[in-house]
């Protein structure tokens, strides 16, 4: 015997960016405020006079990648039963990005889902973590091993929070907005070459187009069985990078930068970007005081480490490269040699 | 500015219940079976028959309620990490309600979600917990409060694994079905009175019809903004017995079968059930040896407690009750009056 279940489509889950001063946000259930001790400090004053709700909590959680675990989850899930937040209350993300993908997280779980805001301050979390949905933490196995895809209900992009972000973290943000254009759009390039991302208009703009064309690539395909993989470019490198220096010595954004001169010169190795570009991209990043060179300890031993990570069981390695500005290519298991060759140029480092 | 996130409809979660003698299941990639040492050590050998994986890794996790807790939740996931399950992994739940729960939420959030089949063991989660996709954990604050919704791949019932359940716990998946045909059904109700659910073919007759109707409800609500809480129907009082008797006095089958009886007295106060087909409600369920009377101390601390349970905030609620056999009503707060004098007629206990 047999039962056929079907299942209802899932209600529309498309949403706004809003790309502006933060407007009035009214809640009409219970909300709760998720954000830490530091940017509550600065900026939740000047939060707390846009956002009416029925009732309304502030909790905090502690600052930083090291508290983005299942216990810190726990923790914020026992504050929203003890404010008696319901299966109609909102959740409000209010931070960077491990404040986000938390967030987004315990949204998704509490009592099998509510709804969340997300109100990114920093401009990483602005333009990458805004849209796309992945929600999650990390575990003694990884990074976001853990997790679910939960789509806000809206997303509140205000530049004004950006004043009090650190100048190399602003940078950061900007590395991914110059992998966006790298990867999908020439004259977006040529735009960020033109115009300065210090000026407020400008970078609202940038911001604009970087958060478009992510939204095209998670519309193609939400949970990362394709083209959602090109946002890696620059992150396979990145990764090793992360590991060999510890994390913390350079911000996740920076080892992007270095990340992408290096898939760029794989690119070249295989004649898909000409050294012109290459010198374009770098000039791009060194003009926000990204770091464009490296000291490789061991060409080999950086190869070897790519298998390491644990996402890749296979022995199987696809980096994502540029073709030309503005077109992105996967190279699937390019020849160990080739490989080898682009890193032995990084053993000794360059200079800027 | 503005940026309008389109996302793609989700791909049809649509599956199938089979209800048959297990057929063998090949699956692509990595497998994990979850399940508890007692179902392992009576049925894992008759399993590993029927299921064939690339890699297969067995974990089990203790039996009982009291497990099904965050901390079992992130034992599981750490042995999937172990054995370096992927997103192409697969999860089967073996066993009963609290294994499928739990498993169909570990799948949901295991590198932001996996599949998973259901093998439910009990005839409660054979006709309860397979339709819906409700998965979760409880915590301090209450039952399955923490959870995703997150529908199985497929799901399939034999009802051989029953031959070793505990008779009272065959009972108490019996009350589901009585549940079920008072509320959609009464040509199914008809038939139970007729037939005899001891005899095998019965019984997958039963379970074929029982998930039918959840599937229509859930087709109908899958997020349980409805209609789904009629499934409800003698789980408001079921709760405060539970609480006042104690986890594990009454099986919850048993105190859903005493909730019926309940909610039924309920629609005979307000007159839309006659003492006939309470009389035939409580015959079928004394066919299964279920629990028809309960011994209430106090009518108005019975009461109160329909209030302090954590899900009704608001001083309202909703008693699902019968219109006739077959039929469902929702009974939005009526009048204290006359639910006490329902629940005085329990004072004190009546005899079978």
């Amino acid at each position: 015997m047999k039962v056929s279940i079907t299942l209802p489509t899932p209600p529309s889950r498309d949403y706004e960016i809003i790309i502006d001063e933060l407007p009035s946000i009214e809640i009409e259930g219970k909300a709760a405020i998720v954000t830490n001790p530091k940017v509550a400090g600065l900026h939740l004053q000047r939060l707390l006079q846009s956002v009416k709700a029925k009732e309304l909590y502030i909790v905090t959680i502690p600052d930083g990648e090291e508290y983005k675990t299942m216990e810190t989850i726990e923790f914020m899930l026992d504050r929203f039963f003890d404010h008696r937040l319901d299966r109609k209350s909102t959740l409000i993300a209010f931070g960077g990005g491990v404040i986000g993908d938390m967030t987004g997280f315990a949204a998704s779980i509490f009592q099998r889902g509510i709804d969340f805001i997300q109100i990114p301050t920093t401009l990483l979390s602005q333009v990458d973590a805004s849209v796309g949905g992945k929600t999650g933490i990390n575990n003694r196995f990884g990074k976001n091993l853990v997790g679910a895809f939960h789509q806000p209900k809206a997303v509140y992009i205000d530049t004004f929070w950006l004043n009090t972000l650190p100048k190399r973290e602003f940078s950061a943000g900007i590395a991914e907005i110059i992998k966006m254009a790298v990867m999908f759009d020439a004259d977006f390039f040529d735009w960020l070459e033109k115009n300065d991302l210090y000026e407020d208009s400008n970078l609202k703009e940038a911001i604009k187009r970087s958060v478009e064309l992510k939204a095209r690539v998670v519309n193609e395909d939400e949970k990362e069985k394709g083209v959602r993989a090109v946002l890696n470019y620059g992150h396979t490198f990145a990764h090793v990078i992360e590991n060999f220096s510890g994390y913390g010595s350079y911000l996740h954004g920076e080892a992007v930068a270095i990340g992408m001169v290096m898939a760029n010169d794989l690119a070249q190795e295989f004649g898909y970007f000409s050294t012109d570009e290459s010198e374009r991209v770098k000039e791009l990043l060194k003009k926000y005081n990204l770091p464009v060179s490296y000291s490789i300890e061991s060409a080999e031993k950086f190869y070897d480490q790519f298998f390491l990570d644990k996402k890749s069981h296979d022995n199987k390695i696809t980096f994502i490269i540029p073709e030309n500005i503005g077109k992105y290519k996967m190279l699937s298991s390019p020849e160990k040699e080739s490989v080898i060759k682009v890193l032995k140029k990084f053993e000794k480092a360059e200079g800027f």
